[in-house]
C-alpha cells in the first residue's frame, strides 16, 4: 500500500505512520515528493486492515496496491480454469455451453416440456428454481426439495446437466445431491458463510455478481469458495444497478474482460437478469458472445405469459433455438464455438 | 396495476391482454387515451408477477400502483411504531438514542473499555460485532459465541444493552440469547431465509438497508421479518453504492424522510458506514439528526488507530462525547431529545 | 399521466385534483380501484409541468405515460433514418462504418499519419478533436481552426470524411465548415443552446450520450437538434457513470436495443470512451456489433504511449486493424457488413 | 503518481517506464515490493496525461497522488473564502443566507410576489430563473432578457440580491449586468467555455455539481471560473444521479464535509433539487445546516400547484417561513446563525 500524506503532516506524523507499520510487521520506503510525502510499504498487507492508518493524524489517504485476492487471481493460475458441469457443459474452454430453462420450477411438467425445449435448441444444461429468493415475501418461494426432484427427472429423461439455486447453508447438502452445479444468486453474492458451505462441498458452483459488487469484491467472494477447497467456481455478469430505468439493470460486458484479465476463472453473462425484458436477451446474448463470454445462461419458459416468476424476461423456445443459432455464428466470427 | 399498450396495438392485443388480467382473478379498465390505450387493473395484484404481462404482444410496460409491502405501510399502522431494546434505549420515539462501541469485539477488556467510554458519552446501547462478514476471506472474522459473552459481560458491567449482528440461521437462537437486538447488515439484506428466521425470534431487529436497496426493496425486506410475527423491526440507513469515490458509500439522508413516509418503522441513521472516514461523522450524525432520524449508530474504537477492523471510520471516545454533545443539541433545535 | 391518489385521500382531494387537470385543457378519467383512487389524464400533456399535481393535497405521485420526445420517436418514423456522412460512411444501414482515430489533433503530421493508418485498416471515417473539452483546466484544450485545417487536409490525402467536435455556439458555424459531421459531446450532451445550433447547420451530429443521461433524456436532447430542422442525428452510446472502478464507464449496450426500440435514429459505440482502457476495446468493439450497433468509434493513436490525451484508451494503428478484421466478422454473423 | 507493474513485468519494461517518465521531465523513484515494482513519480505531474503510461507494456494501472486542481485547494488557501452576494448575503462565514425563490420568472407579478415572500420568511437572496435549461425542447424555455429586468424590479422593491443562471456564453454579460450573482447549473457544470466566460466578469458564480460529478472534478470546474480571475465561486451540491427512485437526485450531504476538507470555498446545499419533492425540502435543509453547509437554496413559489416549473418541489411561502425558523434553530445549535 502507498500512504499518501497530507501537504502539510510534520516530521512526527510521519514517524508515527511509519511506527504504526512497522507494528504490522511491515517495512517502510517513504519517499518526498515535490509537494507533499507518501510512505510505500513493503510486504504483504492484504490481512491487515490497511484502512486502519487513514487514521492517523496528518495521513490524507491510503493507496491499496496488492489485490487482496490470490486463488482467483491469474498471477496464480497462469492456465485459465475449465469448469465441467456434464460432458457436454465445460465452461472456459472453446466451447461457450448454454445453460437455460425457466426461473422456476413450476411443475413436473413444466421442467419436463421446458427441458426437452432446451435440448431442442441446442442448449446444453438446465436452468431452474427450486428455491426461490424473491423481493416480496408473499410471493411463490419455490417447491423445494420437490422442484428438486422434478429437476432430476428431467435430467433423466433429457440428460441434461441441472444448474440450481441454494439459498441456505441448511440446503447446501441437499441441492448438492441433486443438482450438477449450485448457483449463488446475486442477493447472495456477499452471503459469506454460504459460500463457504458451497465451498466444502464437491459440485462446482456459479456464483453471480451482486448488483453493487466491484470486480474485486467478486473475487473475493469467489476466494471464499476457493479457500474452503473446491476450485470450480463460475463467474457469472448478470447486470448491475446503476440509474439506468429502461433495464432492470445495466448489463456491464466490460466486466467479462476485466475478469479474464485478473482471474483464470471463467465467465458466464446472464442476459435474461441483465436486462430484465425478453425483447432484448438475443442481442445481448449476441454482444456476450462477442465480450468473448464463456457461457450463457438464459431464462425460456414454454408460456412465457403465464410464468410464475420473470415472466417479463423469459423466452419461448422458439425464440431460444434462434438465439442459439445466431450466437453459434457469433461464436465461430470470434474463434469459438456453441 | 396499469398496462401501457404500444400506439400501434391492435384490438386483438388489448383484447388478449384483458384475458390474461381476467385469468389472474383480476378486472380490467382499458382507457383510450388521444395516442395510446392503457389498461388499468383493479384488484389486488400484489400477489401475481405483475411484470408478466410485459410479454404479452402489444404491450410496451407495465405500470405498478399498489406498494408491495402491507405490514410495514404507514396505511397499515397510522401510529409510529416503538421499538424497546432496553429502557434507556427506545426507538422510533421523541428521544434519539445513541447505539456505540467498536466494529469487531477484538477480547474482553477491548469491549469493557469501549462500553465504558460509551456510558460515559452519554449513549445508550452499546455495538459491537462477534460474527463479522468480511469482504476478504483472509481478514477476521470475529470470535463467534465467545464475542457474545463477552458483549454480555460489558453489558453485565455498563447497563447497556447490545447490538450485534447475526450472519446465518444456525447462529439465530444463540445471538437472540446473548443480545438485546439483532442487526441483519448491508450484505444480508436481502437474504431472506435469515430475515425469516429473525422473524421468528423474540427480539428486536435492526435491519440495514443494502447497498443497492430501493426504499420499497428495504421495506419488502422488513416485511419478511413482520410477517414472521416479530413487530420490531428498526430501518437503518447506513449508505449506498454510487459513483461517489469519497466517501465509501453515499449516505442517502432522504432516505429517512421517504421511510417516514412510507412506513411505520422507526429509522436509524449509520454515518460511519455512510462515509467510511472518521473525519466526516461528527457532520453527517449532525446531518442526521437534522433529518429527523429516530437513533445513530456510531462507530467508535478505544484506539483507533490499532483497531482490527474498521479503523478508518471509527471515532475515538472523546470524539464520541463531543458529539452526541453536539448531536443532542440539534436534537432539541428540531424538538426532540438526545 | 396517470395521477395515483393517497389511500386515504378525500372527496375533495380529488375534485381538486381533476379541477387542476381540466385547467389544464386535459379530461379527467377517475378510476375507483380495491384500495386507491388513480386519475388517468386524457389529451397529450407533454407540454404541461406534469410534476405540478404531485404538490396538490392528496396526491402519492404522477406517472407518466407518453414519452416526451416526438421527433425521434419510432412511432413518428417507422423506417430507420440513414445518416450520410460521406459515401462511404452512411449510418443506419446493413453497413457498419467505423469512425477512428486519435482523441487530438496534435499536429498535422500526426494527423496525416493517423489518417493513413485509418484508411489502411479499411474504416470509414476519421475522427479527431480540434476543440478539446478537458477536465482539468491546464490541460491541453486543442488547436482549435488550426486543428480543424489539418483535419482538412488529412481528408484532402485520405478522403477519409471527418467528424469533430464543437464546444461552444460561436464555433459551430467554424466547425460546420471542416468538418463532414459534428460531435456534441458527453459534457455538452445537456447544453441545450449547443444543441440547438448544432440543429441550425447542415452538417449531421454525432450526439454523445451524457455521463448520466437516461434513454428518455438523451432522446430529448436528440429532439433539441431535430426540432430545429437538422433531421441527421447519430445517437452514441459512450458508457455511463456508475460505481464500477475497473471501467473509466459502464458501457451500457443494452441502450443499443432500447434506442432501436424507441426511436428511428442510428446508433454508434464508443468502446473506447466506454472502457477507457485501450486492452478493453476490442472485445467491446465486437460486443458492440453483436449488440447490433450502426457504427463503431474507436480511438487509435499512431504512438499510444506518446499521445497528449486519452492515450490510456488509445490503441495502435496495428491494433485497429485487427479489430476491423474480427469486427467485420461478427457484423457477417448478424447479417451486417463492415 | 505511482506506476504499478504486473508481478510479471520484465526489467526491460520497467526501464521503459523510467524512460517515458523522464521524457515527461518527471524523476522515478523504482520501489521493488514483495510482490511487485511499483514507479513512484517525483514532480508535478498535474500538467501531463498521466494515464498514457497505463499504455506501456507491462503496466498494470496508474495511481494519481496529486490532486489535479491548485486555485481550489485548501492548501493553497488556508482561509476559508468568504463570498459577498450582497450586505445581507455573505457566503462563507458563520452566517448561513437563504436563497429563495421560484424556479422560473413567469411574470412581473409572480417575481414581486415571490421576492416579498423571500423577504417575508426572513431570506436573503431571490433566485428565479430567466434562461432556463429545459430536460424537453417544447417546455418553457424562460423571459429571457425580460425575465432579467423583472428581477431586477423586484430587488428595486425588496433589496434581495438576485442569484439567477446563464446558459450560454452569449448570455453571461447580460446577465452579468442584471444578477448580483451568476448561476451555472447542473447541466452546464462541464460546459468549460462557459465556466471561462463566468470566470472572465465580475459577479460571483454559484456552481453547482454536476449529476455525475466527483468531488475532484468540481473543483477542477471551479479551477476553470478561478483561473480566468474570478475568485468568488460558490459551490453547490444539489443531488446526484444514482438508482434511487424515490428522489428526482439523491442528495450527498458528505460532499459538503468533503468539499469543506478539500477546499476553501464555500458550499451551498440546494434540497428541492436534491430531492423533487416539495414534502421532502424542509428535512433536507435542517439535514443540511447540521451537516454545516454555508448557505440554502430553496424552491419557493406563490402558489406551487399552478408554478409552470418545477412544482413539485417548490414550496409555499408559509413553508418557507416555517422552513426558516426551524433551520435558524438547528443553525444555532451548531454554532451558527441565519
Amino acid at each position: 500500500m502507498i500512504v499518501v500524506m497530507k501537504a502539510n503532516a510534520t516530521e512526527d506524523q510521519i514517524s508515527h505512520v511509519k511506527e504504526l507499520i512497522v507494528e504490522m510487521g511491515l517495512t517502510t520506503h517513504p519517499i518526498q515528493g515535490s509537494e507533499l510525502t507518501v510512505v510505500a510499504v513493503i510486504g504483504d498487507d492484504r490481512k491487515k486492515d490497511r484502512n486502519v492508518l487513514e487514521n492517523a493524524a496528518g495521513v490524507d489517504r491510503v493507496v491499496p496496491i496488492l489485490v487482496p485476492y490470490k486463488l482467483s487471481a491469474r498471477e496464480t493460475q497462469p492456465n485459465r480454469t475449465l469448469v465441467r458441469i456434464s460432458d457436454e457443459c465445460v465452461i472456459g474452454g472453446k466451447h461457450i455451453p448454454v445453460i437455460a430453462g425457466p426461473c422456476s420450477v413450476e411443475s413436473a411438467e413444466q421442467i419436463l416440456v421446458s427441458a426437452r425445449a432446451v435440448r431442442a435448441a441446442g442448449a446444453h444444461a438446465l436452468r431452474g428454481g427450486a428455491f426461490k429468493p424473491r423481493t416480496n415475501p408473499y410471493s411463490f418461494q419455490g417447491h423445494g426439495v420437490d422442484g428438486l426432484k422434478m429437476l432430476a427427472a428431467a435430467r433423466d429423461e433429457t440428460g441434461l446437466a441441472i444448474v440450481t439455486e441454494v439459498l441456505a447453508i441448511e440446503d447446501v447438502d441437499v441441492v448438492s445431491e441433486y443438482a450438477d452445479c449450485l448457483q449463488i444468486g446475486t442477493r447472495n453474492a456477499a452471503n459469506y458463510r454460504l459460500l463457504e458451505a458451497c465451498g466444502k462441498q464437491p459440485k462446482p458452483v456459479l456464483l453471480k455478481r451482486g448488483m453493487a459488487m466491484t470486480i474485486s469484491e467478486l473475487l473475493q467472494a469467489a476466494e471464499y469458495i476457493l479457500s474452503m477447497g473446491n476450485p470450480n467456481v463460475i463467474l457469472c455478469e448478470r447486470g448491475i444497478r446503476t440509474f439506468e430505468d429502461h433495464t432492470r439493470n445495466t448489463l456491464s460486458l466490460s466486466a467479462i474482460t476485466e475478469l479474464h484479465y485478473r482471474s483464470h476463472l471463467p465467465v458466464v453473462s446472464d442476459p435474461s437478469h441483465g436486462t430484465g425484458h425478453a425483447r432484448m436477451v438475443a442481442d445481448m446474448a449476441r454482444a456476450s458472445v462477442g465480450a468473448n463470454c464463456d457461457a450463457l445462461a438464459i431464462e425460456m419458459h414454454p408460456d412465457p405469459e403465464h410464468a410464475w416468476t420473470d415472466g417479463a424476461q423469459s423466452i419461448t423456445p422458439q425464440a431460444l433455438l434462434e438465439l442459439v443459432d445466431s450466437c453459434r455464428r457469433v461464436a465461430e466470427a470470434v474463434d469459438r464455438s456453441m
